[in-house]
């Protein structure tokens, strides 16, 4: 990575998560084994990011959007359980999130499930759009 | 995304999914934690996606299409369970998806496996073909 | 997909897999609750595909091929488990496979590790390189 | 692959993992079940692969290079438990990665989570930048 051509940061400038969905219960201390979705941005690059996040309903029109800063050289992992601006997200509820940046950054998805006694999680790369 | 060009929208027309298999049993309440393969669709064009999924199985000829619609600026979470028209899917059967859509969609793959007591869960995103 | 031009087949004639461990325990009915690793392959094109699987380990040369047949429009999920030709896979080894096919399909990863009394599942599409 | 040909030898020189999180509890025999990140590593080519890793946190600058060689043909799964030089990973605490390769490898993330009695397992490819 050249540091010093910003045109060079690795990634994309808008990224997609077709799933979503916070479960609404939880087994064990909160906040490390709350049920919980994440999107774990890294932006490697040498400006600040401005992430701008629309989140779509299967029944009512995309909310948004959610405004987050990763500063140059930074990651940050962002709990949907703990959007609320512009709305707090409904937990056991289906939605799709589109994350726009002003610089290129990379995006992944996890969620952790512990609505049953023991935790399960999975994660993927968002599509890079 | 320029809202205004639909040529613009994010995703492909064709995502495919080699994974797929519908546990036979479940643990937990119905419809949460019972056991699913679903496919999650964003939409987030300005027109309404017509789906065609077909079915490949190991031993039979290719099963559909199973049709669906996801609205502009919707997602929709399709539970495999649910698929029934040509026909439904048998459980503990390996099969494969292939998902074609009138506009651009982004498509990922997530499992809900209930079969033991605790559930365990895996996602990916489909393969733009 | 143009079925009858199998150069629009979808996917890749060569698939990589990083990760694969096949743990060496299992709690459950075999075989849908033994521990395993497969991929899933989606041929979904007219030609039968011949599969010829290279593994790759930390600490001894490749081993291979282990060759497989998917059928014209056919799914087929391996277990690695159960290749034994050249030679079985050691459980509670590190390796990694390349997937190298007669015609395009599209591959996927997932394992099941029931060591402990309760299963977990993991999946990732390969890298079509 | 053209094994004589290293230009064609299969993946990319550089990976980005946004999800990083090495879980500070573990249930189960070490060091199977201890809970970790790994990154598998697979140098299918026939020159030796230097490993760069550098990571990157949410509050500090980041970290690096954690050196590692991949030989010709063969795979690696790089526990981050056991990163010790320049230091050693906190646990608990979110972070992202970036591997630069001196050849083409292709590189999937892995996490196992044994915080509580039963693991959760998750994986993806990397974002290959």
């Amino acid at each position: 990575m050249d540091r010093h051509d910003q045109a060079d940061a690795p990634g994309a400038r808008r990224w997609i998560i077709p799933e979503g969905y916070i479960p609404g219960r939880s087994h064990g201390p909160a906040p490390e084994l709350e049920s919980h979705d994440a999107c774990c941005v890294l932006n490697a690059g040498d400006q600040d990011a401005a992430l701008a996040i629309t989140l779509y309903y299967e029944d009512q029109d995309p909310v948004g959007p959610y405004r987050f800063t990763v500063p140059a050289r930074r990651t940050r992992h962002l709990r949907y359980n703990q959007f609320d601006d512009p709305e707090s997200i409904p937990r056991d509820t289906p939605y799709a999130s589109v994350i726009e940046s002003s610089v290129p950054v990379v995006v992944q998805y996890t969620r952790l499930d512990s609505r049953q006694a023991e935790n399960a999680i999975m994660t993927t790369l968002g599509f890079p759009a």
